[in-house]
């Protein structure tokens, strides 16, 4: 009886339990799952002494104990299992046993796949991004905001302090996300950061296999991608390879010395990328950057520890299997080791063929980040499988043109001479591209609050390729002057929290301007999430010329065109269009979607001062 | 009689010579050589109705007319001759007949060769180049001032005019720009430039095989050349090979009307050096990037016309061949069409393998200036044969760094950075390191006149690889304050008139500071032209800490290293030798060659606030 309720609970819980004395206190991960192609997994157990247990497994048709692992630590044993294909789900028995006493069990669950789940399909150049600070976005569940046993509670009166947004709060905007056209919501780290202070921003890791209680569980996050699953949408969980928080559990007792990257004295990252291809890079300088802590609250993991990379990739497919993401925006991209780097995005892209990773390189020199894309040929041979990243030469190229003065060339010529640049990348459609996201100052800021220059920076953002990320509250023109503190840049949702004054969802106490900026942002995502052309369209763009401040972009293929017409002049403009004789022929009939004029025939067009056209051409 | 004292003219003037009836104005080149790998000549033969004379070549062993070619301008003929081994030198006759009259009979030279051209050596990472704007320097010659028959006049007053600079006020200084440790001299443009106003700058050619009489002659210019060798000296010739003047001779008569690139309206370069390899670039972008013209008083040449082309190669040889010049400046590189500069490369470095020619390409994105270094797999698959570039991603890289103020980041970031990024080229040891041209504002300008950053930066171009370029004045901190006015920042070289009251050369009128600065130069120059470590040896550089902003850099080999040390903080330091104990083990023993002061098995080295140390290690 007994022991039909214990296989009750782990079906139940769908993660593995010990009964017997207790040494083990964790076994991770908490369950595997048959028929994956990552079929020999390795567990870490944690317990008491734990290295001190001799261990077999009871026999289970498909399934080997390959080796048992011991590392310095005592409290720490990793046993390789081999899965084979003939498994059938069920629970493993593994037996712990210490002189001749009774055996510890562990039943360690082998589950049934989702059939779909190896088709899972990545975000795309069809999606379009809403990036969103669970701790800022919508308080859906008060009852978590302050949960007993974790250190940091809520404090909504402190910029860097837990306010309470939480995965049941995104679940309630689900409907308002969607109405907005973005089909796809990355939401910053959700997993639990017990960090004593500054926690919501979610980059401390202190449970790989837990979702902060302050947020959610696990299964209210494996629900949310469901329902948006069946809403449309994908949702990309923000992951870290590169560290943990130092609160982390086993941070008091590590596995080995070289479990992290440990210095003589405390030693940061240089945040130097180009040392990767340096050919005058000391060793040093290229030791620190990879091995350099990213800030003293973070400890570097060492992914050339054989268990470390196994339980990194491992954690990484059992959140894709468990809870049916879409895709992943990996941290700090090239902060850890990066052959570990290559075998993780492997791992995951084998397992799932259809997923996408976007993984962040912050710099604006485009010959950086496209060393990190999927088929670049690096000079020092490097291979990555990483088909995504962030555009951050874009993003910084875009800001600077809108705020240039024209000088004997046009201010346009920044973004244009930028995305020339493309050719350095193996598939530049698959870029992910923002106006701004939660560590920089919001767009609106960045324009220093002009209206005019944010629609066009949008415009931009949804018309040219890759996949547009836009960050909570920029429809609504969220910004912090005069300040760059994160806390600010990241502040609440007007109306996720119970009595706001100001409510984004029903508009309540929006100005006029931020009420404009909604509908703008609507108008136009919902105009790209149907415009395949924009999704799979070849690209044409025509220098801007240094008289007019006009910079022109076609997104076409063989049946369709778009043209897109940005006009950073201060006044109206009538642009002549035989210069782009060459796509339109010699005139032009079609009709702008942002406006809804019509053009029949024109040879000129006329385009407002700081305005934009998007003319869908017949 | 007659005869003979003809064959003695040809023989003085090494040119070519027409008597007859004279229906020819111009034979180019004047003269071929024997023994020349390019041995088929194209000679343009420029006169009045000459395309209906015909055309024989009297007999001469080894020389075969290949073909005469009409063009749609009756005044043009181009006539090939190829010049086989056994060629001796002497004279060609060439026979124009029309109608049943008296032959007209030219008489082509074809010279004995040096026998050392071949092997000219160009410049190399041993050099240091003395940059020179003729007009602007010394003037050697006060009678060649004005000339008649040339358009502008001498007018010191006017900052956009000739001032009276000429090549033998440059014969008059090799003393002193080798004493300053210089070996090797860049003249801006010496061929006629008979424009009517601001022709002082040369790069308007009104005629590619004469060197402007304001300057001198051909015969000067190639004297020049042999007393600069003599001194150990080499001389690089600035060359255009995208545009002539408008008032070239040729543009009142063109040969056919694709003899330069015409447009229905005029229209100027895009300047989009991004064209050629953005995947999104226009035809018409493409096509006003190469066929644009530069500005309307210098017509765009179309080197895709064959006879063009090969006038331009030939004449390039013709100078060399004939001056004895150790290297070429080409301007404007990127500007003619691309498959034309490969050829014309690849028939300069075929003739003379040790050559050098450096191009401009005025950009500071690496990934655009390395594309044209030899050796680069371009995705285009364009071949490039040029060896050296100018090094415009340093040179901004350089004061981005010297103008900024810490940030989180040391502000050496952009240099260390930049410099990270040579991978990008085939050679980065080949390309010229600068701080300023006679284009951009006087680096003492651009640094604010500030006199440490100013030693900081010539520090730096002193030991960086490459082959450094210093300005003439520079040595001198000559400036342009208030104003980018090219006629300012090409101002006359104080003691290069008569009558100048502050003299460079003598050092009468000279402040202490410019007398500082030019003891420096000579200081640093001098002690670069003797260490091979920095000409040949390997490069070391490590992360500028965020701390501190020093910039340490070594160069070494497998016997000697030079540490250089950067400090712009602006007090004194103490620097740690620890983080370089990788190349320094665990102590220094040397001497600083700027300050003298020597260190002994040194742990930690002080160095001045805003200075630099230059260490010969033991």
């Amino acid at each position: 009886m007994k022991r039909i309720l214990f296989i009750l609970t782990v079906v139940l819980l769908q993660s593995s339990t010990s009964y017997g004395q207790q040494p083990i206190n964790r076994v991770e991960p908490p369950n595997w799952w048959i028929g994956m192609q990552y079929n020999e997994v390795e567990l870490m157990v944690y317990g008491q002494d734990i290295a001190s247990y001799s261990v077999s497994l009871d026999t289970y048709e498909g399934v080997t104990l390959k080796q048992i692992k011991q590392v310095p630590n005592e409290n720490y044993l990793f046993i390789d299992l081999k899965i084979d294909e003939r498994t059938l789900p069920g629970n493993l028995t593994l037996r712990f046993t210490k002189n001749g006493t009774e055996p510890v069990i562990h039943s360690y669950p082998l589950l049934k796949r989702d059939p779909e789940s190896k088709r899972v399909a990545g975000f795309n150049t069809s999606d379009a991004i809403y990036l969103i600070t669970p701790d800022r976005f919508v308080n859906g569940d008060t009852g978590n905001d302050t949960v007993d046993g974790l250190k940091e509670k809520a404090d909504r009166t402190f910029k860097g302090g837990r306010h309470g947004g939480d995965v049941q709060g995104i679940v309630n905007s689900l409907d308002y996300i969607k109405d907005l056209g973005f089909t796809a919501i990355w939401i910053n780290p959700i997993l639990e950061n017990d960090m004593h202070t500054y926690s919501y921003h979610g980059y401390s890791t202190t449970d790989f296999y837990k979702v902060d209680p302050r947020y959610g569980s696990n299964e209210s996050f494996k629900s949310l991608c469901k329902e948006a699953s069946d809403k449309g949408m994908k949702v990309i969980m923000d992951m870290i390879a590169n560290h943990c928080g130092l609160d982390h559990w086993w941070m008091q007792d590590l596995p080995s010395e070289d479990w992290i990257n440990q210095w003589p004295e405390y030693t940061e990252t240089n945040h130097k990328k180009t040392v990767i291809l340096d050919p005058y890079a000391s060793k040093i300088d290229y030791k620190q950057f990879f091995d350099g802590w990213f800030v003293p609250s973070m400890p570097d993991l060492n992914q050339r520890n054989e268990s470390m990379a196994k339980y990194l990739i491992q954690n990484t497919l059992w959140w894709i299997e468990y809870s049916g993401i879409s895709g992943i925006r990996m941290d700090t991209y090239p902060y850890p080791d990066m052959y570990f780097m290559s075998d993780w995005t492997k791992a995951v892209m084998d397992e799932y063929p259809n997923f996408n990773i976007v993984g962040e390189e912050w710099v604006t020199r485009p010959t950086i980040v496209s060393y990190w894309q999927k088929g670049k040929e690096n000079k020092n041979g490097y291979t990555s499988y990483l088909k995504s990243l962030m555009d951050f030469p874009l993003q910084n190229a875009l800001v600077t043109s809108l705020n240039k003065e024209k000088t004997w060339a046009s201010s346009w010529t920044d973004l244009y001479e930028t995305l020339g640049q493309d050719y350095l990348y193996p598939d530049p459609n698959n870029l992910v591209i923002f106006p701004d996201n939660h560590d920089m100052s919001r767009i609106y800021t960045q324009l220093n609050e002009d209206f005019d220059k944010y629609k066009l920076a949008l415009t931009y953002i949804a018309t040219v390729r890759g996949i547009p990320q836009i960050y909570y509250g920029t429809e609504i023109l969220m910004k912090n002057p005069g300040t760059e503190d994160h806390g600010i840049i990241r502040s609440d949702f007007p109306g996720g929290w119970k009595n706001d004054k100001i409510n984004a969802f029903t508009g309540k106490g929006l100005s006029a301007k931020e009420k404009e900026a909604q509908e703008f942002v609507k108008k136009l995502m919902n105009w790209r999430k149907n415009s395949t052309l924009v999704h799979h369209g070849k690209l044409m763009h025509f220098a801007p010329k240094n008289q007019d401040e006009i910079y022109v972009m076609f997104r076409y293929d063989d049946k369709e065109k778009i043209m897109v017409v940005l006009n950073k002049n201060t006044k109206d403009m009538e642009l002549d269009l035989k210069p782009y004789k060459e796509i339109l022929g010699d005139q032009l009939t079609g009709k702008d979607i942002l406006s809804g004029k019509e053009f029949t025939a024109a040879k000129k067009i006329s385009v407002k001062a700081m305005g934009s056209l998007i003319i869908e051409i017949e």
